[in-house]
């Protein structure tokens, strides 16, 4: 199949194009068979094809990949959000409200409202999305959480480690999540994370963290890690010495911090529809772009502190409020995200990689920022 | 035709549901025909109807009234929007680009734009828009633009006085908008307006403004004014002493600006969209409610300052930036914007005004802010 008429490609494939970051052909055409890319150039070159759609102009991005999402949930707390907006500060308590209606969910309830999440996110672009787990809390619901997930994504992360369960005894509920939970999960699961933030009473500090990501790590679990949301903490030291794929928030950073990620092959992975909707001070790109760190965005769509799956805003907010340029954030949105996710079959448009594309109703990239909230992505059917 | 199974109906009428200022109706039912509401009420006593649709629990909105925006207008501005974002700062000069492409653009390629303009926004919740001139410039192309808008609205607003055009002196092309622009433009133009912004060189001050409105109101006009934008001004209080329906922007106000406000019917219209995409302070909401002013919220969607149609991300950004709840801001989106457009039809629903209701895919409106760029909200077509 022969997309053409592509008024603006990006490739993220900087041997092509424009040469930029970005990769940018204009006037292109990407011929897709069998799930990936077959070819990417100048529409007057392109080979023929089966069939043949013009696009009319519109640009194409690669898919965006949202490589951080809580995905597995019931109920909803906008009631919470409204309270936080007059004032209420976030401690990350309000996460028992959707366990408990988690939990009281059927397996077909969740399966119906995980399928309308993830066609939601394709209707704005997104073609991967990491999905935690972490709102189950015990061995049976974390491992549901998590074959739910499995099927609508290969990218699933246990995170029994998201809080202390109300009333649980902390190390108690440590030595489950390592234990049988950790054991019942490991084959749903590709990732382990944990939320390290001695700033919150109801997440984990650094010394169970490293615990509960050891044991993850053990069982053949790549690395994820919460840290540094809600203040300065141990989560990018810690994540940055088990080899993470990625420390997700950075939102308060040391200048140590900053060094050891830009020395790593750990991305940031920034989630500025947090910072939205708990009204918190925007993580800076800038500075990490600067020093050499790998930037990624994601939503973190989750019911409690961003009930947003939109990829287009995230790119809005990193342009508005945390220094990034309109091509740094996509880059960041897509082939950054892959990154984070070590996958590089997507997040780039080149031949052998997933035919997972974004159509824009817009001659350029650039309209993803300048023109926020209007839904001008879709994933593009191949 | 009824409407059932509606699981939150706003109806901005204090006088049934819940009493609120949103007049909130559960399990509601709305009949309409011939484009009028003809009942409102619980769903249990809905009366019978022709056909009947059941909305599945989805909440049910005033449709947005966007009382500020400039569609008619060709190209875009996506580059000098990426170098604002990169550090240039924005003085109202770049709209020289816009006029250029505007005066060159067919009747059918403007109406073209402004066609799937008008319908980016139904599909967004918009059932009512504000359209300006100011594209234009000369006599002929003022009138081209305002015979257009009058094409898709009926609230069309004459801005000859937008800049003063790139070359052109000052006096004369006052004398030129108040002379035979206006004579030209009146017949196509229900509102006068002028951006009355002294601390731009291409915006025009107090006296300059003063006379363009003066001549828009003897020619049966009624008064609007972008006022308050870029900093403290005279256009606030012009607007109140001139009895404008809606001053503006008032991102900028003195305590004398808010009392003049609070004493006055003229409505204090937001457009937080401008904010954003300037990275400009946010205008303080919260300080207009406690004062007792009217304020509406818009998008002022244009190619410069604000390439956003979203009124939805307008109401996320109130509640985010400005200091309103939810609440306020649906109904500053929907029955305040309405008086800023001095129209007691819309903004409500209540029997007697028109069909014109927005559906969420959602339980309810809280989800306007909650789920920020989510396309939850759509025209409901009747």
């Amino acid at each position: 199949m022969l997309f053409t008429g592509i008024g603006e490609l990006v490739t993220n494939d900087p041997a092509v194009g424009d040469g930029s970051m970005l990769g940018i052909v204009r006037d292109a055409a990407v011929v897709v068979g069998d799930g990936r890319v077959l070819w990417v150039g100048p529409a007057l070159g392109a080979p023929d094809a089966d069939s043949r759609i013009d696009l009319g102009g519109r640009a194409v991005v690669p898919g965006f990949v949202d490589c951080h999402s809580h995905l597995v949930f019931a109920g909803d707390r906008a009631a919470e959000f409204a309270a936080r907006m007059a004032g209420t500060p976030y401690d990350g308590g309000g996460i028992a409200t959707t366990v408990a209606a988690t939990r009281a969910a059927s397996d077909a309830g969740l399966r119906g409202l995980l399928a309308r999440r993830v066609a939601e996110m394709r209707a704005q672009g997104t073609t991967t999305v990491e999905i935690k787990s972490g709102y189950g809390l015990t061995v049976d619901d974390e491992r549901r959480a998590l074959r739910l997930a499995g099927e609508v994504t290969a990218e699933t992360t246990f995170l029994g480690a998201h809080v202390v369960p109300a009333g649980a005894d902390r190390d108690a509920y440590v030595r489950l999540v390592v234990g049988p939970m950790l054991a019942a999960c490991a084959p749903h699961a590709r990732w382990i994370d944990v939320f390290c933030e001695p700033a919150s009473p109801h997440a984990f500090d650094a010394d169970e963290a490293r615990v509960v990501l050891e044991a993850g790590r053990a069982a053949g679990l790549g690395v994820r890690v919460h840290g540094n949301q809600l203040a300065a903490g141990p989560g990018v030291a810690l994540a940055v010495e088990l080899g993470a794929a990625s420390v997700d928030h950075c939102t308060h950073l040391t200048g140590a911090d900053v060094e050891a990620l830009a020395g790593s092959d750990t991305v940031a992975t920034l989630l500025p529809g947090v910072e939205f909707c708990t009204r918190s001070p925007y993580p800076d790109a800038r500075r990490l772009l600067s020093a050499g760190v790998t930037v990624a965005l994601a939503t973190d769509c989750n019911p409690g502190t961003n009930c947003s799956s939109s990829m287009p805003l995230m790119i809005a907010l990193a342009v508005r409020e945390m220094g990034m340029t309109p091509a740094e954030a996509l880059w960041a949105a897509t082939a950054g995200a892959a990154r984070a996710l070590r996958r590089s079959d997507i997040g780039v448009v080149a031949p052998g990689c997933r035919a997972d594309l974004a159509v824009l109703d817009a001659p350029g990239h650039l309209h993803l920022a300048y023109r926020p909230g209007v839904p001008i992505a879709a994933a593009l059917e191949v």
